[in-house]
């Protein structure tokens, strides 16, 4: 499908969302929001920066695409470059995104596939697919880079 | 408990919150964060009008909160008039809120204690007790007001 196809591309944009998080010394999380091929908005964690509790790469990429298309539902696939916490699962319920893309798992925290498999829950309003994978290594070692870096100061 | 003694009091303030939003054709649900004893932050849902899918009363509460406080960990308690549901429930795990007390429960969405059980799951990396009840009449009747108001359009 064409639209796989393009996940490889779309998750390289996600990625480099996380480089400038690693830039900004946040964790390095980064989103893309894609609709019928198009790019709608693209994000990066910044809850340090921004000092909101919420502000992932995946909520605030949700939150720029609702207001560019105008609509708090917005369907689409959304790239990031980690497997989504529970908060943002559930961001992605409330926008009614179609299908979810995530580079590598987090199992600590992850509620895609790791701790809860929150987009087959049936009992909620929305469900949607979960794909993981596209450059899952890069990303990988790009958090792994992140987090010794922080233990060595 | 002084602090348990004040939750109706707590509650009344979200439960205003949640008239604001009535007033302005959005699900009337309020929130309010209490930190030792005084209030930090309050917010009500606006999802229509900020056109923003995660701008429920509980996130825009602890944003407004993180804010105030020049800190993402927040603590406290977070008075709200419904349930929260995932993404909410996520949000207080990530603002490392000490305590939740919400009025009435949401049996179709609600995370903290009708589909899922959030605030107890000890693989996350934060729990938190959870109360209910205080003025969860009136927080219900007010939803339901809402409901009917739109059912009858």
């Amino acid at each position: 499908m064409a639209e796989d196809n393009d996940d490889p591309h779309w998750m390289r944009v996600a990625l480099a969302e996380a480089q400038s998080a690693m830039a900004e010394d946040e964790v390095p999380v980064g989103a893309v929001l894609v609709i019928d091929g198009r790019e709608v908005a693209r994000g990066h964690n910044r809850t340090i920066s921004r000092c909101d509790p919420s502000a992932h790469a995946e909520v605030l990429t949700l939150r720029s695409a609702a207001e560019a298309a105008e609509n708090h539902r917005l369907g689409g696939t959304l790239y990031v470059t980690l497997e989504p916490c529970l908060m943002c699962m559930g961001a992605l319920v409330q926008a009614r995104v179609e299908r979810l893309v995530f580079a590598t798992r987090d199992p600590k925290a992850g509620a895609a596939v790791s701790l809860y498999r929150i987009a087959e829950d049936d009992r909620l309003n929305h469900r949607f697919r979960v794909d993981e994978g596209p450059l899952a290594e890069e990303a990988a070692a790009l958090l792994r880079s992140f987090f010794e870096s922080r233990r060595g100061r």
